[in-house]
């Protein structure tokens, strides 16, 4: 990456539903707790571009566009602005390393459990598909629960990139009520929204639905 | 890490359903790749050991321990590996970057979405929420299968830690009939477990079980 402003690629619109959820939100939270000036472009959530399939072959959102490189998936993207900010991981090889476990753990230890009873619970609305999502979910929790009691940040004692991760995870799970036996979790949740880079994230994002919304209508 | 040999922490024994499964695989695999010599240590599956849980909050393996340091998370120890082996990971930082956003993507866009379907499946029998789990994951799958269908590899033209994590990941909902209208998927599949390091390293999780179930056995 180089010195020039960076690109974020989300969708033009998205239903009022998933306004607030969607993953340009953890770049635009990076970028801000790392003073990095960045751009919005947009493609259409449905139906999905060639540009973007040729960009994404998930059709998904967020993309990092970087000079002429693209790169997907939030999770490699906030590896690769770590490596550019010390504001959102650390150098020492040691805390790097904690913080790339905890990185990984949010999206593939943590998120896939909470998700899963997330759908049953939210779109499925399957009481039985909940019950044993909830019942997958429960020893993660716990365990998450009992490390973040004694700590501000997951990693390394610091704020990084695997809070912006946990945090949006978990933030989720609280929009259903998931983290109503887990105060550690919650406070977490409440500190890390309460930051000023996801505040102002947030707030983009939102200013940035309310636009489409409005250049939808007729005037 | 340094250069004496790592260390891979695995459990001690598992029920049959399990075995060829548990993710140490990944990390054998990825270490015979790289001729990386490493040793096994063990933990018990159930109940948990304390030190067990000092070492991974929720009790997962695989762990590795490299001198004093331990690591968890299978995507995060082979990213570190990639880092120090060449025959893992491209040093050149537009194919590593390639990789990188391959690792997320097969770890947080693709296994989240066919682990949800083998465990309807598979586990909880459940047809509406199989059927549910199949419509999520068909579009993931065709994208994949165009992708797949023109390449050897997935990430940047060559074999690369994004190849191990995304062809574990087939593997299993394969063992499942999740390929079955997926040849290109299947191939990729057979083409990646068909190399000597997943065989070698997939030969010796199977005896490291052998060995263990022998030791319970009463002579």
């Amino acid at each position: 990456m180089d010195a020039q402003p960076i690109t974020i690629v989300t969708y033009e619109w998205v239903p009022e539903f998933a306004r607030g959820f969607v993953r340009d939100l953890r770049l635009r939270w990076a970028a801000e707790e790392a003073g990095l000036p960045y751009r919005i472009e947009t493609v259409p959530a449905r139906p999905k571009s060639e540009a973007h399939l040729a960009m994404q072959p998930f059709g998904q959102v967020p993309i990092l566009k970087d000079g002429a490189a693209t790169v997907f998936e939030s999770g490699a993207i906030l590896w690769l602005l770590g490596e550019r900010s010390e504001a959102l991981a650390p150098r020492d090889p040691v805390a790097r390393t904690e913080v790339l476990q905890w990185v990984f753990a949010a999206l593939n230890s943590v998120e896939p459990l909470t998700s899963a009873w997330v759908i049953a619970k939210g779109f499925d609305r399957d009481d039985a598909q909940a019950e044993r999502a909830a019942g997958r979910m429960a020893p993660r929790l716990a365990a998450l629960e009992q490390r973040l009691a004694g700590r501000d940040f997951v990693a390394a004692d610091r704020f990084s990139i695997a809070d912006i991760l946990l945090a949006d995870v978990l933030r989720v799970l609280d929009t259903q009520g998931g983290l109503a036996v887990h105060p550690a979790l919650a406070a977490y949740v409440a500190r890390m929204t309460g930051r000023p880079g996801f505040r102002k994230a947030w707030a983009d994002q939102m200013a940035h639905w309310q636009a489409a919304e409005a250049r939808r209508k007729p005037g």
